[in-house]
């Protein structure tokens, strides 16, 4: 199952707007059928860097969650604040054995 | 709460040794009462490239958790399976909004 964790760096004066954008992203994202994880933190030393952990049963089910109202606000909404192109670094989600 | 990105690099003819290893550590993890999140996940690209994920109460679960025998036993059966020392980076967990 895929596991991605998703590398995004926000622009200083932009990191109360994304929390909150990312916020409602995280909300829906975890009702959508195919999501397992969802998860959205905050580097300790440097606030403005984030990273999401996203975990989907398939790849179809992150084709779908590219597709959803909730990710295409969320991606226009934040796509002015990050300071550089986000970067998601895709794994195999191990542990726990996920249920398909 | 504190989320610890740990970043594993293993010696290529150590990978399945390490999963084995790993899997006990997580069976394990997940029992400890300030345990949220234990998951580990493999590189896709990089099948010797590890991440787990780590997230606790508290710093005091976290020193807790490096107490017990299933992580000192872990600690020495994979220390010499690593190609490089291992790297955690903190994180303030943000969402989901977890219950203290």
């Amino acid at each position: 199952m895929p596991v991605t964790l998703v590398y995004i760096s926000v622009k200083r004066d932009c990191i109360d707007d994304f929390i909150t954008a990312s916020k409602a992203n995280h909300e829906s994202s975890i009702e959508e059928p195919g999501n397992l994880r969802f998860d959205f933190m905050q580097n300790e030393d440097d606030p403005s860097q984030f990273v999401f952990y996203e975990w989907y049963q398939n790849d179809d089910d992150i084709t779908a969650h590219k597709q959803t109202t909730h990710y295409k606000t969320w991606a226009a909404a934040v796509n002015d604040m990050m300071a550089e192109r986000r970067r998601g670094v895709r794994h195999k989600g191990l542990f726990p054995e996920m249920k398909s």
